[in-house]
C-alpha cells in the first residue's frame, strides 16, 4: 500500500507529535535516559472537540491510565501521553496542570477529564527508581509537538526502551487506504519494548541473555476516516496482527496495549444541542478492509522504524544497548 | 414517569410481539408447558435495515445465541426470539429458515446471518428434555406478531417460567423518556424465570423449597431514541439496575441477559455507498439520564407485570406453580 | 443475614482502613474539602503477596488507575486508594513511592508495580483544581490503615463528597454468609458521590437543583471466601444490584466503579515455583449465592452507612451539603 | 520448538478428533460439500467433568454458539462442534441431543447443558441453504472420535472452506512447551476459510477475484498445561497472533473466534464438596512464555497445515478451488 508523505502518524492532517528526552549519566550507578512522548490528536481544543477512540488491550500487564473512560464514552479528550512507567503519575499531573490551564472550567463550571497515559518499563538503561520525569517535562512535551516528520529511535519516552534484543524506542509509520476516487490515511506511532533477539523476524539471531523484565509496546493508531468508536476498536485489534508479524509470541509481562483514533470527525463536549449528526464508515463497505489492511501494515513498519532509527545507548550501571545496525 | 399507551415494548412504534404456546399433558409424567415468542425491531425487513443493538450480560449462566455478531458489528438483523434452554436448536432453525425465504440472497449472493435467541430453564413445570418446540413454531410466532397490547404471563416463551417462587412468564413495560418537547420510549420485554421467593421486594414472603435449578431471565429493551450500539450497551446495563430493584442477589445459576436495540434509525445491509450519516443523542445531554431512568423503571415493572399476568400453571409430575395472586 | 462485628470492611480479618482529611477555608472562594483513604487487603507485603481481584465498570465516566493489570492478571500488589478526580497523579505518586521504599527490587531487579486509585469528583465542595492533595498524603493515609471499627461519613476521600443531594462520603458494612457450619465474610467501603435527592429510595424526596456534575461512586469488596479472579468479577457485579436498590439509574456522567478482591489466598511474586496449589470455592456450590446475597446487602448498607455518618459540610463558595439528618 | 508425536491437536492426551464429511453434486446448481468436526477435550464424561476454557474473538462477524457460558463459568462441558454457518441449529440440536442421552439427568434433576459450536459460510462450494446437515450428522462425529493423527484438509466442517484463495479446511499442528524437565503440550486444531490469495504470506500471488463473502477461521487450542480460565484467555489471544503471521489483515466479514481449554485438571459438575483445589501454572514462570510461543507456533502451522491437506474440490454451480499444489 502507499504511504504517507512522512511514512509517519503526523501523515494524518491534524495529528502532532512532541517528544522531551533526558538522558544524564550521574554516577557509575545511575543513569537517567528516558522522556515523554506527546501525540495531540488535532490542533483544536482537544477537550472542546473531543476524537472518536478506543483500545484494545493485547496483554495487559501494564498501567496505562485513562482507558476506563474510553471505553465508557469512546472518546479521547486530551493529549495521548507516554512515557517509562514510575513517570506516568508525573506526565498525568503535568498534563492535568496544562489541561486545566487550557480549560478554566473543568473541574469548576463542568466536568471532570479523562487523560491517558501510556507507559513501558525502561528500567534496564534507565534509573527508573529516581523518577526524573517531572510534570513540566509533559506540559514540555506537549508543547514541542509539531507536525511533519517525527523523530524516532532513541528519542522522547523511547530514548530507554529496548526491543527484540537492541534498541528500541519511538517508530511510526502511515499507509493510505484507497478505494475509488477515496482516500484515508492511516498512521502508527508505537513505543517499543518488547520481544526477545531470537524473536525478530527480520534477523536470524539466536536468544540473548538479557536479565530484563518482558517489556511492553504501546500503539497508538489515528485515522482521518471516520470510524465510530466500535470500528476503531476493531482498528486497535488489526494492529496486534500488525505487531504479531514482526515476530513476538507477546510474552506474559509485556504491557501490549493498542489505542486508535479519529480525527475525521469530532464529538463536542459541549451538549447544548441534544443530538449531532456523524457520517460514519459502513463496517460492510471495501473500504473498511482497505483500513484494516493499512493498519496493520503501517504498525508493523513503525515495530521496524523504531528499530532502525534507534542508536546504540549506554544506561545505568553502564548497561549497553546496541543500535539493530550494530549488532 | 410516563408510560407509553400500552405500557408495552411495542409502545415503541415499530416493535411487534408475537407468541406460541404449547400446553399439553401427556401422562402422569410428562407435560409439555412451553413456548415460543418473538420480538421483531420494526416493520420492515430487519436484515435489510439492521437496527442497531447491544447486549449486557449480568450472569452468563446461559444458553443465548447470537451476541458475538452483536459485539462486533453493533446491530441486529433479524427478530429477537424467546424460548426454553432446549428449544434454542429448532427456533434457531425455525427463524432461519423464515429469514432465507424472505431474503433470497442470503448464504448465497451475499453473506450469512446472525439471529439472536435468548432462552430460560423451563423444565421444573415443562418436560423440556421432549424438546417439543419444532422450527415451525419460531416460523409461527414470528408470523403472530402484532403491535399493540402484548399479551403477558404464562403465554409463549413465559408458558412455564417461574419467578420468585411464584408462576412468571412473559412481562413488559414502557416509559417516555422526556425532555423539553422532545419525547422517546423506552420498552422492555422480560421473560422471567429466576429469583427465590423470599427475594421478591414487593412481598414478605419466607424461603421456598422449590427443588429447581436458578433459573434466568432474559431482559429485551427497545427505544425509538437515537442511539449507538456503545450508548445501547449503556441502556442494558441499566436494565440490570431495574432487575435488581425487584430483589434478585443474581444467583449463581441465573442466565441474566440483557439485549437492547433502538429503531430510532437504522443502517442498511447494501453497503455500496461507503458512509451513511445518523443523528445520534449526545451522552452528556440531559435526556441521555432520562432514558437510563426510563430504563430502570419499565424493567422493573415488566418483571412485576410478568408475575401480575401469569396465572396458576400445573406442569410435569403434576407439579403446580401458583400464581402471585394465589400465593 | 448476619453482619460482621464492627459491619464494615475490616471484617474481612486483614483488611485495613486509613484516611487522611484535609479541611481548610483559604478564602470566600476557595476551600479545601478532601482527603485521601487507603485499604490495605491484608497484613503483609501485598506485592509480595498478591491478591485475586477484579473490578467491574457499571459505568466507565471515571478515571479509576490500575484496573488493565487487574484484568490480565487477576491481582491486586498495592493498597487500594480512594481520592478526588484531580489528585489521581498525586495519590498515584505517592503510593508508588511507598511501595518503592517497602520493595527495592521493584523496577530494579523485579518487574514494575501495578497500583489501584479509585476517585470521585469532589469539586462542588472542594477547590479541586487546587490540588491540596500531595503524594505524602497518600503514603500518610496508608500510614494510618487499622483494623477495628471504620470511621466513616466525611472523612479521608469521602470528606467533599455528596451523595443522594445530602452529604456522602465513605461507607462500610459487611455480612456473613453461611452454608452449615462455614462462614465467610463480605466487607464493602464505598466513596459515595452520586445520585440526585429524589431518587434516594428511602426517602421520598423532590428533586434537587444542586447544579453539579452527576458524581460517581466506588465500590471496594472484600472477602476471605477462597474466589478467582473471575469469581470475583461475579461478585462484583452483584455490588452493581447492591448499589441499584438505593434508587439511582446511573446517570450519564457518574464513575460507577467495583472492585472485589479476596484475601481468603494469596498468589506469590517470586515465580520460582512453577505453579501453586489452591483451594477455590465451587462456582455451583450453594455458598456461591449466599456470598452473592452478602455482597448485595453489605454493597446497600454501606451506600447508606455513608449518608448516615456523614455531617453537614460548608465547602468552597461557601456551598452548604446538609446531613441525611438535617435534610 | 518441537513438535508432538502427530503434530495435531490429539497430541495432547485425551483429546480426540471426529469428522463426518458430506458430498453429492445434487445437479449443475447446488452440490452438498460440506461436513460436521467434533472435538472431545478428554475421555471421560465432559459434562461430569468439565475442562476450564476460554475464548477470544479476534473480529467477532461470527454465529459460533456457546461463548457466553463459556466467559461467565469458565469451562466447557460438552464436545466442540464445528460446521458451516447454516448448520449451527442442527449441529446444536444433533450435540443436545447425544449429551441428553448420555447424561439423564441433565434438564431434569440437574441444570442444563452448555454446547459450543462454531461455524464457517463454505457457500461457495456448498449449498448451504439447503441445509443438508442434520443432527444425526453431529452425533455421528462424535462417535467417531479418535486419538492418533488427524484426518485434515478437505474433510469434516471443512469440506467446502476456501483460506487464502485456495482450498482450505482441517489444519492441526502441536508444539511442546519445556521448561527444564518440564513438558506440556499445546495443540491446535483450525477450520480455515479466511483471507485473500495476495495476503498469503508463503506466497507471492496476485490478488483473486473470487466472489465470496471475506470467510471465517474457528480456531480451537487444546493444552493439557494446568491453566486458570483466565490464563487461557491469554492463550486465546496468542492464537491470534499465530493466525496474523500467516498473512491475513483480519477482513470485515471474516468470524475469527478462538477458543481455548485445558484438560491438565478438570472441574466436578457435582458441588457437593463446597471447594475443590487446584494446581497452576504461575503466570511469571518462564513456562508461561513457552506455552504462549508454542500457542502462536502451532497455530501458525495448523493454518499452513489445512492448505497443504486440502486437495482441489468442485462445489456448486460447478466452481472449482484449486490445492496450494496445484495453483
Amino acid at each position: 500500500m502507499k504511504k504517507g508523505k512522512f511514512n509517519a502518524i503526523t501523515d494524518v492532517a491534524g495529528v502532532k507529535v512532541g517528544h522531551v528526552t533526558l538522558y544524564e549519566k550521574l554516577n557509575e550507578e545511575d543513569t537517567i535516559c528516558t522522556g515523554v512522548t506527546a501525540i495531540l490528536p488535532h490542533d483544536g481544543n482537544i477537550f472542546e472537540q473531543k476524537v472518536p477512540a478506543a483500545s484494545f488491550i493485547l496483554n495487559g500487564f501494564g498501567k496505562t491510565v485513562g482507558l476506563v473512560q474510553v471505553e465508557e464514552l469512546g472518546v479521547i479528550e486530551s493529549p495521548i501521553m507516554l512515557t517509562n512507567t514510575f513517570s506516568v503519575p508525573a506526565v498525568l499531573q503535568g498534563t492535568l496542570e496544562y489541561m486545566l490551564k487550557e480549560n478554566p472550567a473543568i473541574g469548576d463550571a463542568t466536568s471532570s477529564l479523562n487523560i491517558v497515559v501510556g507507559e513501558c518499563n525502561d528500567s534496564y538503561l534507565n534509573s527508573m527508581r529516581l523518577m526524573a520525569i517531572k510534570p513540566d517535562h509533559a506540559i514540555e512535551a506537549i508543547l514541542n509537538v509539531k507536525s511533519g516528520p517525527v523523530e524516532q529511535g532513541a528519542v522522547g519516552a523511547g530514548k530507554g526502551m529496548i526491543c527484540y534484543g537492541v534498541k528500541g524506542g519511538i517508530g511510526s509509520a502511515s499507509r493510505i487506504a484507497e478505494y475509488e476516487d477515496v482516500q484515508y490515511t492511516v498512521g502508527v506511532l508505537a513505543l517499543t519494548n518488547f520481544g526477545r533477539k531470537d524473536e525478530l523476524k527480520i534477523k536470524n539471531w539466536e536468544k540473548d541473555n538479557l536479565e530484563k523484565p518482558d517489556g511492553s509496546v504501546i500503539i497508538v493508531v489515528a485515522t482521518d476516516a471516520p470510524l465510530s468508536d466500535r470500528q476503531l476498536k476493531r482498528i486497535a485489534k488489526r494492529a496486534a496482527i500488525g505487531l504479531g508479524r514482526t515476530g513476538t509470541t507477546v510474552s506474559n509481562g509485556s504491557g501490549d496495549i493498542i489505542i486508535a483514533f479519529s480525527n475525521g470527525y469530532t464529538i463536542p463536549h459541549d451538549a447544548s444541542e441534544m443530538t449531532d449528526t456523524r457520517t460514519l464508515l459502513h463496517d460492510h463497505h471495501p473500504m473498511m478492509n482497505e483500513i484494516f489492511a493499512a493498519t496493520v501494515e503501517a504498525t508493523e513498519e513503525a515495530i521496524y522504524q523504531s528499530l532502525y532509527h534507534a542508536e546504540t545507548t549506554v544506561g545505568r550501571k553502564g548497561r549497553v544497548v546496541k543500535s539493530i545496525h550494530e549488532e
